[in-house]
């Protein structure tokens, strides 16, 4: 049993409160490289359009750790067996799957670390950790890997309907209040079951996976693609990669040694030895804060522009459009802002970009979400639905982007 | 007329959405002084014991707006005269009520500005923003400062039962999880009145007052006061104190500009030219945890070990009781402590410690909670209340602590 | 002003609470036709599916009257000029839309007063109450009646974006707990305007608008179109039927007074003299359950049968199917019931019936949602809207459900 | 296993959804006796004054249900044993505690039943549904009476901290919108222990229990005691009592079979034959609502006017005061009445009463709630608590109200 000073019950305004459920996890949530997670945002720099979301990737894993709870209980309910190392395994991989974070979460895989996705620094935190910890986390990085033979463990961490989703969406509605996009997770969960080590939703959880689905592409739109949220974003990766081009180019430049090491060094995934992940692992969220206020002094014209309009919250402005931006339209406006301010061409492009902006609410390539119906039947949900056209929603939608400074009043 | 584009609506998980009532709010709200609050947390370091308590000074100095525009409702709607430059001038000042926080709130008061009030810092900062918007300010300073003759303005921004407490116990509440310190701060402004321009509840408030009064005393008890909580804050404290110890004693450290011209030189409120409170301006959370990163690899074992502390919330352990610790208690932990690692009393000082806590409920010696009767009588709160011994609430509840390194197993 | 005794606010659990702006509309609210809301249940017996459901037209009148005093309020803001008179009629004349209700809301007008709308009725009752308040609800009604010329007054009471869709998407949301169906009315609210006397949503508020239509079509299909919510509201029209039958045929048969006259009496529109008005408004949810509670008791198979289904939620097995079921099906079921209860196919036919259900989320045909863009352009929403098929929405789905008594173990 | 198809769900808007643990159960909850409590208002006609409050003892019954489920999940994983049976045990007898309420509650034990309390209801009904099923409710039944040995397992269902009081409190200030009332029930049943067989709340609980006592003493005086709503109770308490004295005067009066039963004939614990419990069973709230509605035509001025009263919300002024009100006072309303209306003293009492209204919130002489210390001490909350006074808890507040006809303007 569990000794009860290490039984702990947490607070989280969404569920009330989350139990941690034994002992080894208890300790993995006091890692440091689990507590570092406070530092870092979840939803990147989306707090410059919803005020009220700074909650961390810290508190969502634990709120995966939450959802996994239900699913095991439930799943359980109906006769699927998990046996306690399972069990144990689902719950430390589920806190883990986004411990290879960097600041401000997506950012950084533009900058610091360019080429190596968080999900692979997860596994290479879980390495570590794993070595700590004496192998105890063997089987949870397996399911993870998606190298364990019941693949609804792995669908459960990671697939079109795992506790991943179901706590982000259903948190970042709550802290963003963008109440549409709230999604009932336990009712989702309720719904679950296990045909041949798969993970299905049954017939009656339909319409719910259908509103699942329907809040998520929401949410993609007015709040992760949000325009201003997305130009914060750009702005974010160029300060950055300006800072790497001064510091290049011999430049003075205030950096933590974390950031400087980083800004120096390109670093391919093979290139992270323990040394590495530990100085990736002291990165978060207030580096990039406490440098861009030194740079918003600095001589650099570019650097220190961006640096500001970032802090205070005085972006570029946006313009969505079906269509590409014109190369007129872009070289026009890059040409007045260098003119204004005697800027080279490549400084002005720091200033005027494009993009775009794509999501797709639910893939169809991939594995989908399977609907089991009570005479043993499995369909894919977008075939089971039978008064919406879901299929609307398996086309990826893209819209374009121009960023430009304002023009002042 | 407000002009469109400026006509500004924002998200808020607790009352859906806040509206900016003017184009000169509006402005405020834009300038680099009050985006600054966006990086300072609203409740310090209570993250390590809440961590959905992420939520910043800037949304709950906007929670107060939204308020405010609900008592100016009311009040107008009870025939409470209350003029458009007045209404704006009570906006603008609970905007600015906290604008002097500097980094984690209040352990910045007793470290960085030692001796300098945030309510101080608050005045500093809307005098150099009036400045800059030509006296505009000038209503509202006049209010704030309780130099304005109908002082009910004053108490809605600055009382026992003002807009900032309506809002940050509420906001507080809901971002802990702690839903016992829920108020109903729509209510209770619905039963504010005015007498002979001094602010007052309506006798049918009673119990919403008495509640109210006991969330305030829960959320202490509970929050405010948390022991780890407040174990963590004064690490905090501690940490400063032995960097502004090392720097002064010569020794190289990691320290922003700003961090380093506070540790560097005693500022006192004369102190603060425009320049001086820029610099201050420029200080927030992120620049105490980017520090304290670099410091936890610093040789100094006392600034080392506090730094890692906080960073890993692997904080000291903390025991409450009602009579202070007895000096040999502290004498002997120290002794143990500076016996292990090497230290001398002093650095041994670091980690062994003990203070107290204290709350009132309620100040019946300051301006009390008025109670107005339907025939025209007003009476303190206390005296009103009939079933329920409030007096219990005015007396000061003091408990003591000590804190030492946790035995490890 | 409203004197003092008179301005009262309500509790509402969802908007916190409401405020009664007038002394005519607190007169309109004390007057017994519209207390006799509190008996009439606002989701009929969907209580049967959704056991949180016992909300009743009430309430649902009172939130509205909410919301539209939050429309009033946005829509003065930007500029559109209502005139206090016009305020005051807007009020009522949502509070008093769905005056007309009878016992379990929809299920009646298939029954008692077959033949007259709810509508209709709630415009006698209006006339009605205007005659007692001597003309002061004359605006209103005409508003109502879409007779008065500034007609996004009328669409503020009536449309496909009205506040009585506002509240009560929201409200049945709350009550069942089906929270994918939330809506955020303050924020739709928010983004009116008026253009031409037209009401419009402002262009950022597509995505508002979508999520509404799509809340919309959710709340039907999983609530209001719920088959076991179906089946109940099924037998209880013909639990209704069949005792006029019996009635009809001579039969001794407990009723109160007032269901005893509708029962006896065909009554149309014209028939409505303020004493059989009266009469109509004395019956509510009450009577039709204190009646089957004694019909249970009845010689009559088919009336204490059906009366029982409904009092222990022993209802009828339904199945949906998207293609009518075939007469073999019915002629089936009806025959093994007779056969087993020695029945009538007539009285079988109680028993085993189908019909179906169809649901619009969005009408084109109608007057629709209307977008207004910054550059003044105007569109519907369906054109608006660039990145979801929005046209799935406005294309009817019909479904088919058949009821039969469920096999017993 | 359970059978797929009666693994229920049903939802709930306070805890999400509910979920049925077992068939037997499944059962229980579609026995009419339990069906019946969804036409019973849990709080009476406190919707009178609180118009959101239209839940029912049945979903009531089926929230205690829920935290029964999570209690017993928290104390095994603390190492207390409950076997299987014990758990179903206890869910049927959380689920049926309140099942003998009659009609608005707690108005018919004062009129219909006089003498016979719903607790010693609730278990002749329990009876009889053990003998339907076989005596599968013995251990249920034993448990609720206190007749078993492990006492905690009583103590879950009735004391000062049951799942009855965790879930009312909840749930009535959830649906009256009183926040101020919301208890953390969740949190509270996580602090459960059981030690020697008694049920304690661990140490670190001591504020929240605090807290629960505080919430539930507001929740008396705001709601359950609410002037208004005390007034209404008593007014339906003297229109039964009208009716019955003009029936047994041989007055022809409207009544369905069962209200005629109870008001003819005077019913002690003794006479409960299993037709008299049905028919008992059979009343409920709609029989008082659709009687008072034929009542308020009745030649009998009070009576007809008693119902008006309540069914139009045109109640009686009450005034509360701490010291009851004087003979003089109550006469001279009463000669007042009398007069006006030709009135005898008798009838003129059915409008002019006083009475008196108290509440404890937590009573030391009773079985209290008791704190476990780490070290193993035990001590009641009263003398556990350090930092208020609790014991003001622990003392009655009485009050005295009169009532009377409300002057007319």
């Amino acid at each position: 049993m569990v000794p009860r000073n290490k039984l702990k019950i947490l607070n989280d305004p969404i569920y009330g409160f989350i139990t941690i459920p034994s002992e080894l996890i208890f300790d993995i949530i006091e890692h440091r490289y689990f507590q570092r997670l406070r530092r870092i945002s979840q939803m990147g720099l989306s707090y410059l359009v919803y005020p009220g979301a700074h909650h961390t990737r810290l508190l969502h894993a634990l709120g995966c750790l939450h959802l996994m709870q239900s699913a095991v209980r439930v799943l359980r309910a109906k006769g699927v067996e998990i046996s306690p190392k399972e069990e144990e395994a689902l719950y430390i991989a589920i806190l883990l799957h986004d411990v290879g974070h960097g600041p401000f979460s997506h950012a950084m895989e533009h900058s610091i670390v360019e080429g190596v996705s968080h999900e692979r620094l997860s596994i290479l935190f879980m390495n570590q950790i794993n070595e700590e910890f004496n192998g105890k986390l063997d089987l949870a990085i397996a399911i993870f890997k998606g190298e364990y033979p019941r693949i609804f463990l792995c669908q459960l961490i990671s697939s079109q309907l795992d506790m991943d989703r179901l706590d982000y969406l259903k948190r970042d509605s709550f802290y963003t209040g963008v109440v549409e996009g709230n999604i009932n997770s336990e009712r989702l969960i309720s719904m679950l079951n296990v045909m041949n080590d798969e993970l299905m939703v049954e017939e009656k959880g339909i319409y719910s996976v259908e509103e699942f689905l329907l809040a998520r592409r929401l949410m993609y739109w007015q709040v992760y693609l949000h325009k201003t949220g997305v130009a914060a974003e750009q702005l974010l990766i160029r300060v950055l990669k300006r800072a790497k081009e001064l510091f290049g180019a011999g430049h003075q430049l205030y950096l933590g040694n974390a950031l400087e090491y980083f800004l120096e060094t390109k670093v391919t995934e093979a290139d992270f030895t323990p040394e590495i992940l530990e100085t990736f692992a002291s990165l978060d969220d207030s580096d990039v804060l406490a440098a861009m206020k030194q740079w918003s002094h600095h001589e650099d014209f570019v650097l220190s522009t961006l640096s500001r309009m970032i802090l205070n919250r005085d972006l570029l402005k946006v313009v969505i459009s079906k269509e590409p931006p014109s190369e007129e339209a872009l070289a026009s406006h890059r040409h007045q802002l260098a003119a204004k301010y005697d800027l080279t061409p490549h400084e002005a492009g720091y200033f005027v970009f494009s993009g775009d902006i794509t999501n797709t609410a639910y893939r169809m390539e991939e594995e989908g979400i399977k609907i089991l119906y009570k005479n043993g039947n499995v369909r894919d949900v977008v075939e089971a639905s039978d008064h919406f056209n879901l299929k609307a929603l398996a086309s990826p939608v893209t819209k374009f982007y121009i960023c430009y400074p304002k023009p002042k009043d």
